[in-house]
């Protein structure tokens, strides 16, 4: 008898994972007298079901294709016996077989908010364990029911489709750009939680998600839910494919941008207004996107509207004067070209 | 003292658009002898208040741009004295000054639900009064609010970013490809139901809106709502701004796919997977999308996990058989070239 189809799911998703990362491994050196090590593959682990299954999964794929499995698990330090918890998870984690294991402890600063806060102290403790221990990719938990939630957080941007695109199956970290790996995110969260309690593993419901002080919260409890009543169960899956369609559009379209911009700069470098007009708006717009950014303008800070006022002095010409962007940067038409540079 | 800021915010809104329709007129024929007819904008009125305000200020601004403002509203037949209330449509917009005024009879069928049956009996019958009375143009009065219900109901079919792009503010009939425009598109629905109250004008709430038996009921009475309490007020706004970057980026992506087709077809026309291989999966995904529809499969039943399938003819080749496509169109590998015809 094989295992639950929850287990098996898991254990799939994460199977391809380690075959992708073995695939993306530069080849060993050939030197007859020395055995290559193994290599290491961690998974970040709170101790919720997502990525206790993710860790339950990863130990029992690993062996099979010769890597060795780890665990590391981020202390926040944002509640009372957070450092306990910590250890729990720790003991988990050595228990399904993991070894190194690891909890490391981080302090979230306030910038962007508590959620963007804790994000950032998060990942930079995953690259410091990952360097440290020389792994060569960090497994995530995210679901499809967590892509779902990213990406009408990003709707509610309303800043595009790269905004749409929510979180990448594969991306990086300094120094090492396919470092984080997500596994699980055509999977939905209730195969994960069902994979651990067929495996009997006890999980951990972090508080913060269910607290309505959380945004991410709030659209778990009661946006998706009102958005699948109202249109229908298959919202978390349609939301989970607009995040990849929307991806891959944005790629095409930065890449297109890139290429055009030097067509339509003049030999000093000034982008030239007629060439710009002639490119479809949604090139065009990446364009002096690119440029204002480069200019200093901080990507954060800059909004549709700042680059629909800067589009108007090539597509809605009348004599207007100076823009002024973020970060102190300006934007103004001078003898049929656009000049975008620090204030 | 000016007219109520309501006021002046719709009028703005059908100012600026019916500029746009005598720009967009071909230049009258330069006989002496003879005085161009002023053109006829119809304004499209249902007896609510988007549309009621909608008519009230094409009333107003037509007359002072040389513009003859008609109306018309479409009897659904589908509730019991639905005749009689399109009979005091007419009266209403009488009493505006619009001229000519007509309530025309639709029979709605069940072809794709009956939502868009009824919208395309609706839009059947306004094609045919726009050409009876020679109009140049149609005002629909789609607001900030129902583009956003549109978004969403385009992001439940996950089906990628042209479902995103909700309703443009000009589009096209039969014969006229510029004759809807929606002056409304940027207003709220609250300013318009304003508009209508500051200037007295009665108002029908369609029992349809509020009737749960509808998705986009459904949406605008529970879902946006919902998502509005946990992500904050700005969705809607959000949500309209999504709409247009959208449609850029997918008109962008459909001209680059239009252009790159033709290079990478062989002489005898056929899709050559090596250099399909080398193009951005956005765009390869839309070149075997259009040469599956030219091949006979309908739009509408070609989802995306179809053509993902075909596309991994291209990037996942181990020797796949014969791929089964809507319409009976079939799409296979033949020697280094993909063949997609009908089966």
């Amino acid at each position: 008898m094989g295992p639950h189809p929850a287990v098996a799911a898991i254990r799939l998703a994460v199977r391809r994972v380690l075959h992708d990362i073995l695939n993306d491994r530069p080849a060993p050196e050939a030197d007859p007298h020395e055995r290559p090590a193994a290599p290491l593959v961690l998974v970040a682990c709170s101790g919720g079901a997502d990525s206790m299954a993710l860790a339950s999964a990863l130990a029992f794929e690993a062996p099979r294709l010769g890597i060795r499995a780890g665990g590391v698990t981020v202390d926040h330090g944002l509640q009372p016996g957070s450092g306990l918890r910590a250890e729990e998870v720790v003991l988990r984690l050595r228990e399904l077989g993991l070894d190194p294991v690891e909890a490391t402890a981080v302090t979230v600063g306030r910038e962007g908010g508590p959620e963007a806060a804790a994000r950032d102290a998060r990942y930079a403790a995953l690259d410091a364990a990952a360097e440290r221990h020389g792994a060569c990719a960090v497994l995530l938990g995210h679901t499809r029911d967590d892509q779902a939630e990213t990406v009408l957080l990003g709707l509610a941007r309303g800043s595009g489709i790269r905004s749409l695109s929510g979180m990448a199956a594969v991306s990086g970290g300094p120094g090492a750009a396919r470092r984080y790996r997500r596994p699980f995110l055509q999977l939905d969260r209730q195969t994960a939680r069902k994979a651990c309690m067929v495996q009997s593993l006890p999980v951990w419901d972090d508080p913060h998600n269910a607290d309505p002080a959380y945004t991410r919260s709030r659209l778990r409890h009661e946006g998706l839910p009102a958005l699948e009543k109202a249109l229908g169960k298959g919202v978390v899956e349609a939301l989970a494919r607009t995040a990849q369609l929307s991806r891959d559009d944005a790629d095409a379209l930065d890449a297109w941008a890139g290429q055009a911009e030097s067509s339509v700069r003049d030999a000093a470098g000034l982008l030239e207004c007629a060439k710009l007009y002639a490119l479809p708006p949604a090139v065009r717009r990446r364009i002096l996107r690119r440029a204002a950014i480069e200019a200093g303008a901080p990507a954060g800070s800059l909004f549709a509207r700042h680059i629909e006022e800067v589009d108007r002095l090539i597509t809605g010409w009348r004599g207007q004067g100076v823009i002024n962007l973020p970060g102190k940067v300006v934007a103004q038409r001078q003898g049929g070209r656009l000049v975008i540079r620090q204030g």
